[in-house]
């Protein structure tokens, strides 16, 4: 998450970052993963579980999440370099480009995870398939996509 | 993507959006949907090609790309107001938690969406399966997780 100095053969964009918009954190992400080291490379389905502490002022828009058992979680990788365009994930010179890696260290440093939902509590969501450090800011929360059907009528008279 | 007025029953944050973080914006998509009531409610992987065009600085990030049939595309909806916090997608009165819903109006409006990768011409991308207005920003490009293999090395002694 935090690497500081780049590989033998990676590549480090030299432009400075750009702002086009701004996210907001909505809550926090709670899991046994204090260092770096203890994330998994992948989270399991049957993993430990964590905990996603919304802010209590997005607790409205949980309404309804009970129906699904599998969730899309959305989090920014704070910890994470993002000028990175290449990246040698065994330190042996071999590069692979970052868009051909799920790594952290990415132009836009955002984790998308998918989770099982055990339940809820109140402003906390428990939750299964997390790989990610303790303390890690949430910026989303869908309904997985394959469990998900749309609810809004068909296009043309619609205004969604 | 462009709703202006809340609904009957739909609930809106009156909080000031907080900046926490920002992001770049690291190329454009490009769709057959140049109005909102065009785009279908879900891509579809058998669905027109539409392209994923880089900025030039970002190319050498796709190198392996080619390795991947699925790739997960993250997006900016840039139409979208972020402040809805329960949403009645058929217009009447019934709400669902804006979490609970796959909706562009979202606190932090990033779309994320499976594709097919069809082929690459230098810093395009031509891919089926995308849903979102012509023009959307882009911020991120994965490979899909399922066909994901962990290139890094066991952990402890590495340092990812």
């Amino acid at each position: 998450m935090d690497r500081y100095d780049p590989r033998d053969g990676e590549i480090v964009n030299d432009k400075t970052h750009s702002p086009d918009a701004t996210v907001q954190f909505i809550g926090v992400i709670r899991t046994p993963y204090i260092t770096r080291d203890m994330c998994p490379r992948q989270g399991k389905l049957d993993g430990p579980d964590c905990a996603i502490e919304l802010l209590p002022e997005f607790v409205p828009a949980l309404k309804g999440i009970e129906k699904y058992e599998f969730l899309d979680i959305l989090y920014w990788l704070h910890q994470s370099r993002r000028d990175l365009l290449q990246q040698s994930p065994k330190s042996d010179g071999i590069t692979t480009g970052t868009f051909a890696l799920r790594s952290p260290v990415r132009p836009n440093p955002i984790g998308v995870s998918r989770v099982r939902l055990i339940r809820q509590e109140g402003a906390k969501l428990v939750v299964k398939g997390l790989d990610c450090l303790d303390k890690t800011p949430l910026i989303d929360i869908k309904p997985e996509r394959c469990g998900y059907t749309v609810q809004a009528p068909d296009k043309v008279a619609d205004v969604t």
